[in-house]
This record gives C-alpha cells, structure tokens and sequence, in this order.
C-alpha cells in the first residue's frame, strides 16, 4: 500500500510529498533533508527570481541524488487601480505605525506582462535544469509551457480544490493531482470555483475526484501523521503532500516565532484571510488578521496586496513578533511536533504500519 | 475492524448510525429499514410535539425489536424584537409573493420558556419509552436530564465540532461524542466556538478530538461509502454517521423533488447559509439562498427564523418547487444513489472489507 504508482512515478521509497511553501521555508538544507528521508522535498520558488531559483536547483543537486521537485505560481491577470492602492496604504498605514514604519502612499502597480514574463523565465530554469518534478498553484499553464516542461522530461503535478478543476488538471496532461481540502494551510489553489464553493474538506473531495480522473490523486489539507496517509489511501489517494507537519520540523526555514505560533495552536484559531496577500488562504488568527477583519473584500488582488503587505510582515519577522506575520497553517495544528524531518516520516510510516495491520 | 465497542454499546452489527435529520425524513418506516439493515436507525425529533415522538417511538417498537435512536435539539436563548422580525418579514415578503403566499408582518415571538418546557417533555417522553439512544444537537443538557435518561439506561450521544465541544461533552457523561466536520449537511452542531473557526474538515478534526477525549467517537460529514468508513476508522473514529448517504435511499421521507437536487448536485454547489432557519446550515445552493444571500446576518436567530419561512418551505416543497426548499447537503452530492438501505449498506460494508483486504 505505501509502494504504488506515485511511489514509481516519483521515484520516491514513501508516497510523501512535502508541500512547497513559499516564502523562506523550503532552503535547500531543508528540501534535502526531505528527500534523503525517503519523501518528495520541494522548493516553494512562487515568489523566487529565476536566478534565486536556479541557485537552490544547483545547490540541491550537489547535496542529494534522491529527485525533488519545485512549484510555481501560475499568474492570474489583475486589475488594480490607484486609488485601490492608495486605500489600501491607508487601512495599512495604522499597523505600519505600530512597527515604527514609515507610513506609505504610493506604489508603483506592478504589471501583468512583467509578472508572466518572469514565470516564463522560471519555467525556463526549471526546464534547463530538469528539475524532476514541477507542479502548479492557481491555475494551470498554457500548452507551450506543459510542452515544454514535457520535452526535458519533468513530472508535472497539478493543484484542484474542486472535481471540475483537477478534470481541468488531467486534460491539460497534468500527471498527477494534488487535491488541496478546505482543511489546507497558506493559499487556497482554487482557480475556476468560488470562494466558498470550492472549500471542499477531504472526506469529501478525495472520493470525488476520484471517481472522475485516471491520473493519480494526492491529498493535501490537515494530514500530519500515518492516520491521515492511510485515511488518504481509504478515500482512493495515491499518496499525501503535508505542509504544517513538515515545517515545524528542526530543520524547515520557518521563523522560530512561526514555528512557536503553531506549536501551540488549537484546531479552531485558523481562519481564511485574503489581508495578507489578496488570496484566500489559511493562517492562525493574530492581531494583523484582527485588524484588518472588516477591510477584507476592499483589498487589491494578488499579487499586489502581497507586495504592499510585505514591509510589514518583515519588520514584524524581524523583531520577532508574530503579530503581524503571514501564520500560515492547515486545521491540525494539535499534531504539530517539534522533531527532526526523519524523525517525523520514521514515527508516520510506523503509524501507517501499524493502522494497516489492525484495521 | 467492523465489530468494535460502538458496535457493543449500541448493540447493532456495524458502526454506522442514520443520521437524525429533522423535517419529515426519518420516518417510522425508514428508521425500521436502518436498524433491520444493521445499523442504527434515528428519528430527527428536533421539531416534533411530545405526542408526536411518542406515536413514532411505539410505531417503530412494533416494526422492530432491532435498537433505534432519537436526536433532541438542546434549546438555544434567543433574543428577537418586534423590529427585527418585522424587518425579516419585509425581506421575505416578495418571496411569498412569488409562491402567491399572503405577505406577513406581525408574527407572535416564540417564548424561550415554553421551548425550555417542550424540551423537557419531549426528555420525559423519551425517558418513559426507554428509547435505546439518545443524541443531542446544538449543546448539551442539564445535569438532570442526562441524570433522567441515564437512570432509565438510555446510551447518551452529544455532538462537537472542535475538540473543546467533544471535551465538554464528555465531561458532561455523554457514552459516545458525534464529531460533525465542516463537510456534513444540514444544521451546524456548534455550540462553544464561533461559525468559521468550528468549519474543520473531518482528517483534522477527527485525529485531534480522539488524541484528547476517552469516549468513542463517531465521524459525521461527507461520509457516504466504504471509502469514508475506513478512513474514519484509520483516523481514530470507531464508527461513522452518514446523513446524505441515506437521504436519497428509496425508503426515506424526503421529498422526492429534494433527493433529485441531490442526486444531481454537485460537490461545489452546497453552501453554508442561516437565511431558512437563523442557525448556519450546509444545503444546495437555491433561489432561496441565492435571494437571501445579502440579508443573511439580518435575520433573527433560530428558532424564530426557522418558524418564519415555514409558510415559504411548505408550499414550494407542496409545488415541487425545489427554489425555496431547504435542501440540505453534504459535500458529497456526486456519491448519492438512488437505492434501498439494504443495498446501500450492503456495497458499503463490501467496499469496505475490500479496502481492508488490499491496503
């Protein structure tokens, strides 16, 4: 049960994927250590430069034979006006102020052609330097992008929180699925489903995606342990992508400050906020998230509410106060553990083992 | 792995239990089919007089001699003016209109007392007849009743949604605690933590309540096959309680026009929404909800709500108007038959007996 077709197909011993967050998390020593455990490590290179990203490709390559992978963000078009940016400064003008942060006015907007343009030179990188496995958040690329992915042999996972988007995965020649569950941490990977509509929890959307695809299925959202790998495999996954689990590991690039706050998290302090980034996405509710509750729907769209939010997740990062950091974390915050990478697959495939011969 | 101690405590053959859905569904007929076919058969007593409960109690006893359950609603307070529930009427006036209802305005308040009052009758009644279980929504009862129901040997079952619910329920003496993730349909059992934090997905919140009570614990939401059975189990629930699953069966109560928006539905058309009854609620997305979707936190709480759109619910589901019924659903609408219990349960209890051989 835990060597099957994903286990082949990536060329990996636990059908295990470590979920690409972006963001300083994934540094190299960390993806390594993923990868040498026997599980997929993967570079969450969304907001990295193509230069950034073919440096961890090379310094990954020198440190492990074992395959790992990258994800990148497909870019969404957007619309941003001005006077939405301008707005946008003022609701976060008070919070800069708290930090001792100079207050802020303009911006300049960034621009779509600019934002494609750099993803078509990640995608370059990526293909340059036939990083084993590629997989997508936000939508899926276009057919000269999968062509060219295709050519230089790399694997190619996409995101769905809905059947109708991982059908949408499969046609595009995606090999596998990641099904993201409403019970995910960090950025929702809906791109054709509502907001609502597409929070779908895993008992439900695995069974269902299922049913609907021939590519394999791996689940994402709230698995943190061998009861979560073997409830995946029940529900018809071929394997699991865990993030909250892996970054609180010893050796994930996650802030201390970051680490602590899910530590001691409870299973009802996450919640959906788009503040942070102009995205849906789920993180432990702290002041920033407070503040910013009632503004919520009025925010410019990703990537610009990211941009202009940046100042003050670093300087808050920076003096250690998880206030107004990005907290992201899935619903099982309880089993989150402060242990070593192989300490963690060691005690899950235990686990696993153990379920699978009493059930 | 089927025969555990939920299996023992409430003496039937597998560990599933029909869920309790209120609103004509659960009739006699159907929970004898449920509780003949090996599961645990429930009457959704939520709304229904003493009388009433008591007819349907000796009913089924003359049916079967197979256990059965009832669910009760633990009366909620409720603070409603005479404004806001004239201002409810006028949102839903030109909805009457469409169905060539009288539009309303005044409307006699419910007293929270005589609620109190119908409750304890309705636990007298239950009491007397020594129905064999017994489960509770929206709270947990007084020391007293529980103290009644134990002393005429009732097997107590209460309802959580975050693991602090599940806590209190058994601190509170409750034998079993139903944990209703965000997937399940109908009424949302929170009672301690707010709407969005108690929203947790089965895989996180089914680990985390069973690593922090000792009762046994049932898995409610999405769940429809054997698929979602094992994967309970994997997580750590000794059984499951499927709502949906029994539904659209050909022996349940539902309106015919209801089990086909289901039968047809898909797994991003359900919606949270308080617009029928004033209680957050998961159901298909209809005219209904879609016309109410800006008044939604306008509207007096349950069960004041609820009483006002009866005229509404009453006559589109006598018209077989499915636009302003109340079609509750899980997540899972894409894995709904059409079948008798005795098949379902049967492919059930296959499909799981093969996962448990090949895993």
């Amino acid at each position: 049960m835990l060597n099957n077709k994903i286990t082949e197909l990536l060329k990996v011993e636990y059908p295990i994927i470590q979920a690409p967050m972006a963001g300083g998390v994934t540094t190299s020593k960390f993806v390594v250590e993923v990868s040498n455990s026997g599980c997929l490590g993967m570079i969450g290179a969304g907001y990295m430069t193509p230069i950034q990203i073919r440096e961890q490709i090379k310094e990954i390559k020198q440190s492990t034979s074992n395959p790992f992978g990258i994800n990148l963000f497909v870019p969404n078009a957007f619309k941003v006006t001005e006077n939405e940016v301008k707005s946008a400064n003022h609701i976060l003008n008070p919070l800069r102020h708290q930090l001792n942060l100079q207050p802020k006015d303009s911006f300049e907007i960034p621009n779509f052609n600019d934002v494609l343009e750099t993803f078509i030179e990640q995608i370059k990188v990526v293909s340059e330097e036939k990083v084993p496995i590629c997989s997508f958040t936000f939508g899926i690329p276009s057919k000269e992008v999968i062509a060219e992915l295709k050519r230089s042999n790399i694997i190619l996972m996409g995101t769905a929180t809905t059947v109708r988007e991982a059908v949408e995965n499969e046609k595009a020649g995606m090999d596998i699925v990641v099904v993201q569950g409403s019970e995910a941490g960090g950025h929702r990977g809906s791109f054709i489903d509502g907001d609502q509509e597409s929070l779908v929890g895993l008992m439900s959307l695995i069974p269902q995606v299922v049913d609907n695809v021939r590519i394999p299925v791996v689940a994402t959202g709230g698995i943190m342990d061998g009861r979560g790998l073997m409830a995946s495999i029940c529900l018809g996954a071929k394997g699991v992508q865990m993030g909250t689990a892996f970054l609180t590991c010893i050796e994930s690039g996650a802030h201390k400050v970051y680490k602590e706050a899910i530590l001691s998290a409870n299973e009802d302090q996450t919640v959906l906020t788009r503040s942070f980034s102009g995205k849906w996405a789920r993180g432990i509710k702290n002041e920033f998230i407070l503040e910013m509750q009632n503004y919520e729907t009025l925010l410019p769209d990703f990537p610009v509410q990211n941009t202009l939010t940046q100042d003050i997740r670093k300087t808050s990062s920076a003096q250690n106060n998880q206030d107004f950091m990005s907290l992201w974390s899935g619903q099982s915050p309880r089993l989150a553990k402060s242990i070593t990478v192989e300490s963690l697959i060691k005690s899950l495939i235990t686990e696993a083992k153990k379920i699978n011969s009493y059930i």
